[in-house]
């Protein structure tokens, strides 16, 4: 079970501000503090601004300083992706691949010269994936690819997408239904998903957010990009994981109560 | 889905005080609150105390005064099942029959007579189900034998029996894969658990209580006993309803948000 600290993303208007101000300090705590509330990866997203490749390799190296745990290099373009990877000082992830044509022929490259892990996006030149069966497609054509050229299974995060269910009450399902699908025919790729978007444009967002990763880990999710800052959130899923037998003696459960992290 | 109201239980020690004082008031005050916040049966259990079938039928009286939701009529004693269920003025559930023999002989022309909808435990002479495997032997078992006495599908409610968590931390997998195996063989069948056994002698037991019931509705469980009075429970049984596409246009989620009952 994976967790991607979401934080230090530069579509959020305090971070894309914290780089322009070149605040070390402030996102330095905010990785800190990330790791600490269980954080696996901390992900780097400098897009916004117009310096990303300057900003990414100047974010990457200040959190490499503070933090042990590795990075996720989050970027739409490629040269950033690189720029990213290559200043990483362990084995990072990437943010991500796809089925469409340019990103596939841009990142399998990169992918090959750094041999990072991959987050797979379900979808291709079709655009975003609407059913549980358009997400399966593309992602047989992404493992399959990948595979090709020596990605292990255990490197490959299919991401399956999820829209917002205030556009239509049944996206959960075809996720869940994809989520299924896919644990079942590939049970040793890893399976990953964000979960602010499930909630736009709905109230009570992060209520919403907790109980599809809770759901999400019921069906064999097993990695997630989230707030870790959010401790009932955090704790949800501590609890998940070892009601799906993952915590054994419920040792993690027990020593996160005793510590004050985990509560109800 | 269904949320049976577990509030009015005997063994609950500030039940059967206001049972043994006949605290109607009380009592009263416990079946409105518990459907006001949703639940769609008031579970009545009279079985501490001396006078078991005397204070069911006393119960049974006073809730449905103030309430017109159903009850489940809930006793480890037929003749209290009988007690209770004839004095209901409309169709009511029935807590519990087994797959052990007395039980099920005692049981069985009870339910014959009135018509009750009917948990059933998944359990027989051999004791509490350790594997999944056990449960669903005895489900095949209570479903067939319930099917043939004219009982049908949509009035059956099997209970997996979840165990406590703290025991063995395979006990929620197992529950998991039973009612995963379950759903798909009787698709019409409904799928009940309490969530109280899950967390027994572990800490924070309300957060474990709540990640099971939302990893349960994922899997196909559609109904749930449980405490109605636990906002955050209930909250997240209506965000759960809603990603798992029970809710059309996200109508119930949004009004909960709006009348103030759904908060993160």
């Amino acid at each position: 079970m994976f967790i991607v600290g979401e934080l230090i993303n530069s579509t959020r208007k305090v971070i894309s501000q914290a780089i322009e101000q070149r605040d070390k300090v402030y996102l330095q705590e905010l990785a800190r503090r990330q790791a600490e509330a269980g954080a696996n990866y901390i992900d780097v997203n400098a897009a916004q601004g117009g310096n990303e490749i300057e900003d990414m390799i100047w974010l990457v190296d200040l959190i490499q300083d503070v933090v042990d745990i590795p990075l996720c290099i989050d970027s739409p373009s490629a040269a950033a992706l690189e720029a990213g990877l290559s200043n990483c000082r362990q084995k990072a992830m990437i943010n991500s691949i796809s089925g469409e044509t340019k990103r596939w022929t841009e990142v399998l490259p990169i992918i090959k010269r750094y041999q990072p892990k991959v987050v797979a996006l379900c979808m291709d030149e079709s655009g975003m994936p609407e059913t549980a069966q358009d997400r399966l497609n593309v992602a047989d054509k992404l493992v399959a690819g990948l595979l090709d050229v020596g990605v292990p299974e255990d490197d490959i995060f299919l991401d399956p997408l999820i829209k917002p269910l205030g556009v239509n009450h049944l996206y959960g399902q075809e996720v869940f239904n994809s989520t299924k699908a896919m644990r079942n025919k590939y049970p040793q790729v890893h399976l990953i998903s964000g979960l602010s978007n499930v909630s736009f444009g709905l109230p009570e967002r992060r209520l919403l957010n907790r109980a599809f990763m809770v759901m999400s880990v019921a069906l064999g999710m097993d990695a997630f990009i989230l707030d870790p800052l959010d401790q009932t959130l955090m704790s949800l899923f501590t609890a998940a994981k070892s009601l799906a037998g993952l915590d054994e003696y419920c040792m993690e459960y027990v020593a996160g109560v005793r510590a004050g992290k985990v509560k109800a």
